[in-house]
């Protein structure tokens, strides 16, 4: 018997690999799919199934490419918005493989075909071992149900609690709950940090299960998930299965400084170092855009045709990066600087240093910075924030930064905020690029603001919130 | 929230890692520490507590080695069997790291000492997240009660049913179950495949819940497991917290072929290569151990003090063997031949082997060959077995040798028989060893002789059964 | 300044890569390229040039691959056997790269095209660093120069006395010795054992050097090594600059025993595990080539279109077993047994054995045996062979089996022998093929007899010598 | 044959493995040995001699330790500054291992034991294949003779020049140069960065052998080196074989942020990161000594009993630091922020930033910053710096610090300057310990200055030169 989730780090995606008998399913992959092959390889398994619980937004899947390697059916729900399987399964019907059982549970709310998985074992045919929820039911929350049409949440949020209570809840709480989301994703709003659940645990703590219809429709009405534009792109390759990754890392041109100078002109510069180092010394015009954060914010800086260039702090983080964007369709990664940054410094290269500042140097300060809290609305309202701050959500800063320009063109420094200090680097890069260069990343951002027990406020005062914003669509 | 299971093959033992905010618990550590300390280190979590559910006796613990290294704490229940804790909690007593609760359970039956810890998370006070059962309750099965005396195992089946229904059940159907052991060990008989379980789920398949307290009593009676020699030094050991690997792989001399030969005369010589390696070519009088099979058949070959010299495939396997050695407290390994076993072929020592034989082969001539099957007494009576065939288990077949004596001396070949032909291949080994030269492994073992539809019978005729067999204790 | 050599086992092939400021040239790459440019990124260089010293006959290259995926221009002696070349060197003109220069010296004689490249520090203008041979000038030996014409063979040793004696030798004693290939290749007789030289110490031990082109050349005209049928293919594809690798591990389907069994009766299976497993137990009609006898046996017994089944003993040797192939251009890999040999084992499929023997016992009963020999002509003939043994090179073994035929088919038990056992296990799997089963591996080969000081004699009776047979070309 | 070259970054140290026919001989280990040992099991040979050619100091040796571990004998010279060989031979005495034979050659000047061992092959006995200098010949430089008294540098330059010519040169051109260090060591002035020569190449560009004897020594007598503090510490253990290494990364206490806050001000606090890292943002009193730099600078900063903290990017750089460190004796580590530098800013402990500027930026406003070149000596003086720049070698600032007050005591921003930037960083966070905030780090240091084709001057004017410091000994 096999069981292993297998975690995407900055999409805070879980794929399932599971087997007995030599037979295996493989649920939910992403689009690099080297590492799902390996695992069922050394451990003496055959990928039979790959199934999908529904066509994915956040990111490409691996679905077609894993079924051309092994042999393997894809398997969905007969449902329009799965373009690609090759076994259609109607709600309630089941497919094995080894002794195990999945059973097919219609589950839309999030998605109209979201679909979610009963497991079976041989020897106890009567109870659900574990249910593979999609984005369904996460640990601790929901999906969200914003994303087909934000006009019609509430009717989403009413369908997706009926399917939980319908569909789900009756498999009973010994049922381990294997969602296709941990904390972090863009799918759903607060999910828990811990990775093991069961369906009892959830009863006892989940909005789904301790409020009731009307509390928790309301409830999802007042979510406010920054919508990433890259959604819809990733609905259409995944219709169809999704497509493999178009450049290996081994495919990435290294560019000498001198010749990365300049060709980045025709392109974005996305640098993954962490914010002090970019704080410290960056290529003019870059993004600070980290490691980790290639994988979410890669998708709102760039799409499939953005030239692309990276500063990395060593070429062994140059699979990640390219892994992490490939995932978000980023394609046209056009080279890395060979040496990474350092090789730019010792060029003699053209520098830019955006500062740092302390919470408590901020605090005893206040009245010489402006505050820019960049995090999303929820955090930025009901996690509480430093009195007057501005707020705009990093993610819609480029474009929407217009809007506070009046707040930000005076004389004083801006003090960037998030909750540790990544996102406010990328947000400080990006006023950067547009002309304020008077800009300093707060270290350690509410986070440590909020251990010094600073003051801080709650509410939607000078906040540019999501709402307001139609998240560009492509 | 951290959250993972830490397996040893071999000895098919958990550990567990659970952290939370940076504070760390580890439970039940196996003698060689490294891949905890670095585990933790890497995912930024101090550990805090060392738990121990009970004193271990198959293998050696490292709970003082972590604690001189890290700072933390030792915590067990408040009973003599635990010699070396440092924090000492009653029944239903907790402690807490970062956001995490552990309740200490009083569950002997197994051991007296033996304790259970239900863990709950900070946000939901009120509903175990998961319980820690050490060698109480495994997946589908529970811990042996004849291991402090045999003649007590009535009593202590009833302690042990006593304490799951009592103590563990009540948690609720929800509660995630984390045991000390998984499938293969020889602390339970039947524990399943699957690592992951629920109460809620072992409340329909296992035994300690489908039965009623009578009949789990007998079935417990009717258990035969073999019991290692080394349990009762390892208890001694792990009394005072366990000791640091003796001799770590680096420590160990590489000998060439010649020394090699001339050394092994006063030690024994432990070969790791696969069965069929072993019988197409071996240094006579060469135990066959399989990789794997070092983590429990080293412990029945060798003791502390007996002088070890190993035989691998390949040098990159001499940490598995060291360490799996070094688990059951065999620290004593004098060398490793140089080069492998193709040194000693290549420079023309003299070699010995054995034969191997298929199912078919061995049906259609059944009449040439005396059956010796080496497994256990449950599953040469449970799972069936080929007609009159001899049974001794291997673990005891080197010092009962002489009890079958009279069947085997004839003058037909031995085809020595087990699940698939690694016991199967020790046996023919220790029976080489002895004077019986025409000896064949049957390959695929009774697995592929039942794949095959040949015959098959049950029952313990010609078994030199366990109740018979007073293990040997040092 | 960065320079290092990078091994290919089996084929006993060396790339090199040296780089200077960021820029990098690459020299002989095979056809599997990612070690290469993983190499060249986690050093900071960019490969601005591939260097082919010749067309390469015993492996499929990677130039063209490395030029689309960094930029890098091919280079080559202008020569019409160079088919794929972007930058065509006269003889004697130069390239820099950092602050290397490289300067093309035309040595034919092995091939016509054949190509070495002195190299020039920044510093030390007028004296060589070190040189790149190819197939020119090794280590303690010359390039073969049979390949092009057999008939040819005297004229063309003359070309390479001549090429080694006016083109490298006047670089001088100090300069380092950088040749395509080491110890093992299929390209040279008796190439040292040590990768570092110098022309000076050449100078001194090199036949080439210690003879007069005369004695030289009867030498060379002495030289019978086997001729591998895949040379003229991999001549062909590298005439265009080699071919991405068609399937990568990933793409190999695993194949559960069943399939497998059923599969094969289309192909031919290779089993990679050692020689005492496979004596032990196989797959009725597999060929046994060790794992490391895939970068040269594949290729004598599977072109690129032969449907090729792979058997191991466990999955993460696939990776080296099909790239080994693939560089022989072995592409039409069909499947891998799933689970490697222990699931065909377990799964009760047919097994057959081939027994083995050591070497005193085979000298003591040498009278039951024939003995056959399976090592190349000079093998057999200079270092020393069983006397009354019968010859025949395991490359040739399957073709020319009925030459020997009427030696073979006599009662007696054949043993096979080279000169540890691999090759004589690929021999007694051929032999078992062709119907004979009464037949051992001498385990430890003439290395275990010489050592035993058994007898042994030399010469050529009995043989079956390579110019007697035309190797055969695709 | 086997031969590798095992570099140590930081150190710029070789160690070398040889070995022929499973014998094999170490040379010069460095403390932690595990790579040494690992390496010569995978490669199936027995470390027969431990060679050392001189008493190292500049790291901790590991000759004892793998001695004891593998029952190899220790080799040296028989001088009384080899306090703990086995074997002492005479000079020209030889000793063999597999077919190769060591020759020791008496060579000193660097010290007064420093031996060289010439390696002859068994086929080639009249000339040797390669020479084992230690830090006698370096490619393209010769250790430095300043060593055991200053004063007799001109003396030892002598004695060095006529070992070289007498025991070394005499082996020819061909022999192979195997030096016990490479470019960047603290040993020798200007090593070349490549690690191939011959003895022929640094007969045409090496001073030893360019030079007449007179004008060598005078070259010796310009050497000024600086002269690291530990150096007589390693000499002292060294004689003794070294030690084993104190406190492996896995004894390294990790600590919460508020628990290393308070625990620091006991000890000094070592921040491995970049210096643009560090710039952003650091714990204010902590050195900034980027990872690689630990093997150097940790010994300038600590000693064997300072309490010593470290700051990391991620704990999967542990090891290298701690090994670092340990290499020259500083073995008091007493933990490492758990974390790394994040956990630091998110649990809003104090911070402090120290600026960078670009190359171009400070010519631009030059009169508005001091100048501080923290370069050695040599590197200062003749490869050019900024105009009216002070000079300080960092090794020396923090000591010497308050003789450049007066230069440095006025309003202007202190720029510090190096070849890139980290001995900057790490002079800019003594100067911020030592009262002066107003510091900033030249990026790119003199590499970008010098490419932007900004004015230098050259000569020794503003300096604090090392032959006016007398360094610390213990």
């Amino acid at each position: 018997m096999f069981f292993q989730r297998i975690k995407t780090p900055g999409l805070a995606h879980n794929a399932y690999l599971l087997g007995d008998k030599q037979e295996a399913v493989l649920v939910d992959p992403r689009r690099d799919v080297e590492e799902y092959l390996t695992l069922a390889r050394e451990n003496d398994l055959i990928i039979k199934y790959v199934i999908e619980t529904h066509r994915q937004e956040d990111f490409v899947i691996g679905s077609k490419e894993i079924a051309e390697k092994t042999g393997a059916k894809i398997v969905s729900l007969d449902h329009a918005l799965f373009g690609h399987s090759d076994i259609r399964l109607k709600d309630r019907e089941t497919l094995t493989a080894g002794g195990l059982t999945f059973k097919a549970l219609h589950t839309p709310g999030h998605t109209p075909e979201s679909t979610s998985y009963a497991v079976f074992l041989k020897d106890i045919p009567d109870h659900a071992w574990g249910v593979l929820t999609g984005d369904t039911l996460f640990i601790g929350e929901t999906g969200r149900t914003d994303l087909t049409d934000p006009k019609k949440t509430r009717e989403h949020a009413g369908v997706l609690f009926d399917a939980v209570h319908e569909k789900i809840a009756p498999l009973g709480d010994q049922t381990l709950l294997w969602p296709a989301h941990g904390s972090g994703s863009v799918c759903g709003g607060n999910i828990a940090e811990r990775d093991e659940s069961t369906l009892g645990l959830e009863r006892t703590c989940n909005p789904v299960f301790t409020k009731d219809r009307a509390a928790f429709i309301e409830a999802k009405l007042r979510e406010r998930i920054p919508r990433p534009p890259y959604f819809s792109r990733m609905e259409r390759l995944n219709l169809q299965g999704g497509i493999p990754v178009a450049k290996k890392p081994d495919g990435i041109p290294m560019l000498p400084a001198k010749k990365f100078a300049s060709e980045i002109k025709q392109g974005i510069v996305l640098d993954g170092r962490e914010p002090e180092a970019f704080a410290g010394g960056h290529i003019p015009g870059s993004y600070s855009v980290w490691l980790e954060g290639m994988a979410i914010f890669g998708g709102w800086l760039a799409n499939q045709t953005t030239p692309v260039y990276l500063v990395l702090d060593s070429m062994d983080q140059l699979e990640t990066a390219v892994l992490s964007l490939a995932r978000l369709g980023v394609d046209n990664i056009q080279g890395a600087l060979a040496g990474g940054f350092a090789a730019w410094r010792d060029a003699g290269q053209p520098l830019a240093y955006s500062g740092t500042v302390a919470p408590r140097e901020l605090a005893d300060a206040r009245d010489k910075f402006i505050v820019l809290d960049v995090r999303d609305d929820t955090e930025f309202e009901d996690e509480g924030h430093i009195a007057d701050a501005r707020h705009l959500y990093v993610g819609y800063s480029e474009e929407h930064l217009g809007r506070i320009k009046d707040d930000l063109d005076r004389k004083a420094t801006i003090a960037v905020v998030c909750s540790v200090g990544h996102r406010a680097g990328l947000a400080a890069s990006i006023l950067r690029r547009n002309g304020y260069h008077n800009v300093k990343n707060l270290l350690g951002g509410m986070t440590a603001w909020t251990k010094l027990e600073l003051p801080t406020t709650k509410g939607s005062d000078h906040s540019v919130t999501t709402p307001d914003i139609e998240g560009k669509r492509e």
